[in-house]
């Protein structure tokens, strides 16, 4: 049936991280290369109360079909939320519930999308939103991403293509664990008002910001018309689930993208929509980001420590202040694919860089993802990649 | 934003029945419009106690991130009924697990078409079909829907164009309640042999046979190599929990459709995946799918008797033996959706058949949906739309 495909899934690739994480599961193996959440984010006991709760109060509605929207009740916390935390003015007109925020990357390019259109995206970008894309045959316009957020120059010239959409993670990126300071946000803001052109601010990690303090303003949230900015309880109740946000500030653009869910999956998981509602409802939300923070801080200096130690000067890492990943730079000229083998031999897995970027092999980069493992482990997988380091 | 849009989301409708659906909310309105199975459908104790089961078994499997092919036990389950009840030889090779049928709609749709390819659809066909292939701008060619099933003449004719894919529901068909004989079906399958096309059977329905007996062999499951069979959790055990499954024997094809997957959702709501697996194992879901069948069987007898008894005679109606529908057809040149907001006054709503056909407005057809209502509301409601009938 191969003549019968459609040239779009042609041109999507597969998720390199899916097929490394068959090649790395060997539980002997510790593995840096999935994007896992460490179960301490899943609030088992008290998801099971509101799962008892839920089903002796709501009954059927959990069962039945639902709206495509989202459940009323979860669509207005998350208003709630994001208008206390931000000074927004959201309703429940605003937000849409998405399957995993990864739907929200398919609804998005399928809306906005014909073939040949352009997509900015950083350099390197997450590759589950790479993959998303290309199902829609764009051209894609990488911007350089540097340890102050995206490269402006190099912003405004890609603008001067036929842009549809720019996509950025602002807060502890993936792959590469940094965020945009305040100066370079408001720089894009600047350079994006008055365009027709929509941004879309992915927001995965945000509440993950290892230290206490105020977040930095989104980029184009209450500011830039047409912006659309995502959410997730992915990272801080539960991935399974697959619940996802989108937030709009446009509503004719967010019932178009509502239409194309609609012949996607009809709605999400109601059940779910409910369960992870009442849980917000009934316990101390923050408390529990709190927990899965101070965690997380201690794995991410776990691994910087470790590289400090066992790394060679010449290799690179970011230090992420939030989030999930970081990412090494090898010395130029440096494959990272290739050492990838090398190290499932040595019992220990990464991301190599290459999926992470528009078309571009054997680069000297990688993802390593630090919350997956305790600091023990996180200290011995370093080492035997420091090993391997040396080596080069 | 509106010049921002792709073109596939301009020619993608709106579904028909959700706006209606909001029209009807009332809760004095008798509402055959929708297609909501009925409450008895739900198992919520024995899903209750399945779900204390699996959070003390299962743990963080439950809410991690997980596989994009779906759970391998419930794929197994699934392999292991079709392979007793149709004498199918399927592993779990051959089951991709679904965000709900429709998102199988919307990937098939997804894998196969370019701009401009052929899809052959059953006219009438269902309507959020009909909307997810939409998506993916194709050249539609209806083939008529009889007594006995496709119009085997006009199938032949539309094949002469160039196809990639016929959709077809073959059991207690939706929206018209028909089913495809077994003559039907096995031409249909001479029609089909030999040729580069993909057969899409979608079976939502097929368990809902009022009448215990031997159910008629699919035309492509098992026989036609690149043939797909849907199947879905939603009419028998929960459609808020959107799980569906895809059959296919073609592995290959499955794994592309997988790839359109992962790009689309990551995969399917595991925790569901769980539960509904939990649920099937330790009870009995014959036995509950026979009360459906039963309540189902009285209420299409209950609307078939008050058509009877209210409906004129140049009206004439399906008799469905399964299924959740029946299908009206008015005297020629009587438009249903004129008649709509009549009903509405009456406070009895249906859909008209328009959304049904491809490009066809004023159709003196509507379909009627009965596993909603009791056998009075049915009783009372199709007696004011005979008031309404004997007017026109």
């Amino acid at each position: 049936m191969e003549h019968l495909l459609s040239e779009r899934i042609k041109s999507t690739p597969p998720s390199f991280i899916r097929s490394i994480l068959k090649t790395a599961a060997d539980p002997e193996i510790i593995s840096f290369a999935g994007g896992l959440p460490n179960p301490i984010s899943f609030p088992q006991e008290e998801l099971l109360v509101s799962m008892e709760r839920i089903v002796r109060d709501y009954g059927s509605s959990l069962f039945q079909y639902s709206i495509t929207a989202g459940l009323p009740e979860l669509r207005q916390y998350i208003a709630d939320r994001y208008n206390r935390k931000f000074g927004l003015a959201l309703g429940i007109e605003n937000i849409l519930i998405t399957t995993g925020s990864q739907q929200a990357l398919d609804l998005i390019s399928k809306v906005l999308l014909n073939t040949g259109d352009g997509v900015i995206v950083e350099k390197p970008s997450y590759l589950g939103a790479i993959q998303a894309f290309s199902q829609y045959q764009p051209v894609f316009y990488p911007v350089e991403l540097t340890e102050e957020g995206m490269d402006i120059g190099r912003l405004k010239d890609a603008l001067d293509h036929d842009v549809k959409f720019i996509y950025a993670i602002p807060d502890f990126q993936n792959p590469t664990g940094l965020s945009y300071s305040a100066e370079n946000r408001e720089c894009i803001r600047k350079v994006l008002t008055g365009r027709e052109i929509v941004l879309v601010e992915d927001d995965p990690y945000g509440e993950l910001r290892f230290d206490e303090g105020g977040r930095i303003p989104y980029i184009g949230a209450g500011r830039l018309p047409g912006s659309i900015l995502l959410g997730t309880f992915s990272k801080t109740v539960t991935p399974g689930m697959r619940t996802g946000f989108m937030i709009c500030a446009d509503t004719e653009l967010l019932k178009h993208i509502s239409v194309a869910k609609e012949a996607s999956d009809l709605h999400t998981n109601i059940f779910s929509q409910y369960l992870i509602w009442d849980y917000l409802m009934h316990n101390d939300y923050d408390a529990h980001i709190a927990q899965i923070r101070r965690l997380y801080k201690e794995q991410a200096q776990a691994m910087t420590e470790a590289m400090d130690r066992y790394f060679p000067k010449t290799v690179k890492y970011t230090r992420p202040r939030g989030g999930m990943f970081l990412w090494v730079t090898l010395p130029e000229g440096v494959s990272a694919l290739s050492l990838f083998p090398k190290a499932l031999e040595k019992k220990v897995a990464f991301v190599p860089g290459d999926p992470f970027y528009i078309n571009m092999a054997n680069t000297n980069t990688m993802r390593l993802n630090y919350t997956n493992a305790d600091c023990r482990m996180i200290d011995e997988g370093i080492r035997r990649l420091g090993e391997l380091l040396r080596e080069i």
